[in-house]
């Protein structure tokens, strides 16, 4: 696929076909993800692949609760949309799709979050050259229990920064409008 | 150019021919990263582009200055080969490219720097699409002058995330080495 068409073809989706993504295509994304930069070539990045439906709607259930109990803690300030949405026990973040990759890191890394999203971009390239939809679903991000990060082989050192969905795409939207970029200054050559 | 051959193009690049970048195919490349995700699709991504090599320069003088302050003061704790690389006044952390693009954006956007590292990842595939190289110098970030800032039109309630060189390649080397994907572990589906 061409750089133009891939531009097009990477949107975020968020409605999959029932068909599931083998995890040998998983593997080629993530070796793909592995040409990402990173801050002095440091490769922090670590991933979990999920590829069990049930198991996603519990990583679902555990992101939810967490956010909510921090919300209503105090600790942050949801807008009142997410707060209902999150309290919807129908409502999966992961919507369902069949397939759910954790981009996740050492905490001690400075640069883990542009790190992160470097892997997590290339993965949605990669997804979209070979006809399969990403979302990132920041809202995925909360897992805390003990138990379901170990099952994750999540250490306590090791933060999650993208939950990206994967599956195959009912469709491919068009893209939301976008801007045009915001050039704060141009700085010509001097003559 | 198809995005196999792009995962191969899109390397670090520090040594560019002494070619300047056209500003429009500058804005082109602006174009193509507005197709970036963002959270909620809030696009919170602002550009500077310097064209100008003695500019870019003033700006390498000034990053390194503030680093070379912030970790003289305890700040932060460079290590010994970054403080001596820093203290050379012929090192331009900007590798003396034709051209630089700030990516920027308000402090106040929690998701800032993910937003800014995808439009990154997006400027850097766009630019090697085009036969540009780029490179990612996160020591070139630390603009704190305000005359300088005010030049830039970097108000001071935004945040620069990813300083990227552009140019034209003198060559477009290997990627370095690069570990097998690190998965913790795959959660296969139910039977």
């Amino acid at each position: 696929m061409n750089y133009a068409e891939l531009l097009q073809k990477r949107r975020a989706i968020r409605d999959f076909l029932d068909q599931e993504v083998p995890l040998p295509l998983v593997e080629e994304i993530l070796r793909d993800a592995t040409l990402a930069p990173s801050a002095s070539n440091n490769q922090p990045c670590r991933f979990v692949v999920v590829q069990c439906r049930k198991a996603i709607k519990n990583l679902s259930d555990e992101s939810k609760a967490c956010l909510l109990r921090d919300h209503n803690d105090g600790k942050i300030a949801l807008n009142p949309t997410y707060v209902s949405l999150l309290a919807d026990e129908n409502f999966n973040v992961f919507y369902n799709a069949p397939s759910l990759i954790f981009v996740a890191g050492p905490k001690s890394v400075g640069s883990l979050d542009v790190d992160a999203a470097l892997a997590a971009g290339y993965i949605m390239f990669a997804a979209a050259a070979r006809g399969l939809g990403t979302c990132w679903v920041a809202l995925g991000a909360n897992i805390r229990d003990p138990k379901l990060r170990g099952e994750l082989g999540l250490s306590e050192n090791l933060r999650i920064v993208a939950p990206i969905l994967l599956g195959y795409p009912t469709a491919i939207p068009a893209a939301p409008e976008r801007h045009a970029p915001e050039i704060l200054r141009v700085i010509a050559q001097a003559r």
